[in-house]
C-alpha cells in the first residue's frame, strides 16, 4: 500500500515511520502539487490540513483514509470527501499542553513585570518597584472551557486561581468553579482579573467581544486571545487601547496573519503582539505522527478503533 | 497597652488594624530612631527585622513580644533577646507563593523565549522560528527542598515535570520524585533541564556550585538561582558563561545587592540579572499583617497558640 505525505517530516520522523510499518511505501513531497501524479495510488493521504481541494480527491481514487497532522479542518473539502465515504481522523488534543503552558506563561509574565524586568535589564538598571502581582487568587476567565481550556484550567487551580468558564451548555466541567454560557458570560466580566479566550471561529462567536464588554471588565483586567482573531474587531480592540478600558491585552491570533509590519498593534502600548506561538513545540510532530501511527495500526489490522475520527458532515 | 512599629505600614494596614483591636494603642514610626523615646512604654515592637539592637531591647524593657514581619533573622539581636524571655515571631512561610509564581514564570518564559518574542515585537517582526520547549517532562532538580522548594515542586508536577531534589536528609518529601543531599546530587546535575537554588547561606552551601558542577550540565542546562548570591562565586559564573556550558543562567541574588550598575553580568549574554524580585508581592504586608493579627488575638487571649515561634537560642 501507499501512504502519500504531502509534507516532508524531518529524516528522524520518516526513517521511523519506514521501520514501524516495513510493508508500508512511504512517499513524502513537499506540496501537494508534487504528489499530483501519484495520488491516484495513495490509499491514505497524510496532510497538514490546509491543500487538499475537490481536486485533489477527485483524482486520488483509491484513498479510503486522511489523516490530518493538525486540528483545523476549516479548509478540508469535507463535502466531496463525505461523497466518496473516505475516513478522515485529525490530531485533535496535541495543543493542549503547549496552549495552557503558553498561557499560563504570559499570565506570569503578566503579574511579575517580566517585560519590565527585561527593559530594566538593558539599561543595568537595579530597580525593585514594579506594579508585581500573583496569580494566586487571581480569577481567570476561560471563553470556551473544551479540552484546551480545560488544561488551563486545571493548571491555574494549581496556583489556586478562581477559575470560571463559558461552554454551549453552561454546564459543569472539571477544574472550573463556575460555568457560563455564551449569553451569560457578561456579568462575569467584571469580576475576572485575567479573561481569556480560546474560542474557536464560528458564527457565533464571530466579533462576539465588543467594546461593552471590555467597559464592563475591571480597569485592571487582562484579556488574553489564543483562540482567533475574529472573535474581536480590529477596530474595538485599538478603542479598547485608547480608552484604557483594561490593563493589557495579549494578542496570539488575528484576523489576517501573519499580522502586517505596519499594523497599529505592534507598537500599541496596551497591546502585546504574540505571533500565533501557542500552540508551537518542538513535541508538536512527534505527538501528530504518534496519532497517526496509532490509527495505521489500526488501518492495517482493519480494526475500527481510530483515534479522532471526524465527522465529515459537521466538519469536526 | 502601647504596641510599636518601627515602620510605617500604609492607611488600609493601619486602619485594620485600629478596628480590629479597640483596645490597643498603636504607634507607628518611620524608623527605630524616631521611636526610641517610646519603647520603654511598648509591650510589643513590630519590626521588619533588621533594625533592633543590644540597645533598644536594653531600652524596651516592658517588652514581651516583637513580631518580626519578614522571614530574615540575621540581624537580631537574640543573645539580649533570650536573657529577657522575650517572645519572637516571624513571617516564616509568606515567601513561598510568590517565590514559586516567580520561578515557575521564569521557567515558562524561558521554555516559550518570550524574551526573544518580545525583542521581534519591538521590531514589528512576525517568526515563529523560535527554539521553544516545554516544561512538560522536562526535569527541574531544586535545590533547597524546604517550603518554598516543596511548593515550587507542587507546581511543576502540576506540569508534568520530572522533579528531583536535595535536602540535608536525603529523605523522600512530597512533590518529589527522589532526593538527594548536599553530598550526593552531583550525579542528578547531568539528568536536570531546569537547576534551581532556594537554598539558604550557610558554612555548607556556601561557594558550593563550582565550575565542575555546571560542567556535568547538559549544555541546554538552565540555571536559576533565588536563593543567595553566595551559593556560587561571581567568577564561577562568569566562567561558565564564557565557555557556554549551559544555555542560560537566570540569577535574582548576588553576593553585593543591589547589583553595581558596571557590574559584567547586566549585558552578559549567558545570563539574565533580576533585581531580587521573587518573593516581592504587593500581598507581603497583608499576608504579614495577618500573622500578626493572630498572634495578637493570642496575645490577648493570653493563650500559647503563636505562629511562628522562633527559638531565640537557635535563632530561627
Amino acid at each position: 500500500m501507499k501512504i502519500i505525505f504531502t509534507f516532508q517530516p524531518k529524516e528522524e520522523f520518516v526513517s521511523d515511520l519506514k521501520n514501524s510499518f516495513h510493508e508500508v511505501e512511504f512517499l513524502f513531497y513537499k506540496k501537494i502539487k508534487e504528489a499530483e501524479n501519484e495520488l491516484p495510488e495513495a490509499e491514505v493521504i497524510v496532510t497538514m490540513g490546509e491543500d487538499l481541494t475537490d481536486f485533489h480527491i477527485e483524482k486520488s481514487t483509491k484513498c479510503k483514509w486522511i489523516m490530518v497532522t493538525s486540528a483545523g479542518l476549516e479548509k478540508m473539502p469535507f463535502k466531496a470527501i463525505k461523497k466518496r465515504g473516505i475516513l478522515v481522523t485529525n490530531a485533535r488534543g496535541i495543543h493542549r499542553i503547549p496552549m495552557a503552558e503558553f498561557t499560563i506563561g504570559l499570565m506570569l509574565q503578566h503579574a511579575k513585570q517580566l517585560q519590565a524586568v527585561w527593559k530594566q535589564e538593558e539599561d543595568n538598571v537595579w530597580s525593585r518597584r514594579l506594579p508585581t502581582s500573583e496569580l494566586h487568587e487571581a480569577s481567570l476567565l476561560i471563553l470556551g472551557a473544551g479540552a484546551i481550556g480545560g488544561e488551563i484550567a486545571r493548571l491555574a487551580k494549581a496556583f489556586h486561581m478562581k477559575v470560571t468558564g463559558v461552554n454551549s451548555s453552561g454546564s459543569p466541567a472539571e477544574h472550573f468553579d463556575s460555568m457560563f454560557t455564551l449569553k451569560t458570560f457578561q456579568k462575569e466580566l467584571a469580576n475576572a482579573d485575567y479573561i481569556l479566550s480560546v474560542l474557536p471561529s464560528t458564527e457565533k462567536t464571530k466579533h462576539l467581544l465588543q467594546v461593552e464588554h471590555f467597559e464592563q471588565m475591571k480597569d485592571t483586567a487582562v484579556f488574553i486571545n489564543i483562540g482567533r482573531g475574529d472573535l474581536v474587531e480590529e477596530s474595538v480592540l485599538l478603542e479598547v487601547s485608547d480608552k484604557k478600558l483594561i490593563q493589557h491585552m495579549y494578542l496570539d491570533v488575528f484576523e489576517k496573519e501573519p499580522l502586517p509590519e505596519d499594523h497599529p498593534f505592534w507598537q500599541n502600548e496596551g497591546i502585546t503582539v504574540t505571533p500565533h506561538l501557542s500552540s508551537i513545540t518542538k513535541k508538536y510532530m512527534p505527538r501528530a505522527l504518534e496519532i497517526f501511527k496509532k490509527n495505521l495500526t489500526t488501518y492495517r489490522k482493519n480494526s475500527e478503533n481510530y483515534i479522532n475520527v471526524i465527522d465529515a458532515e459537521r466538519g469536526y
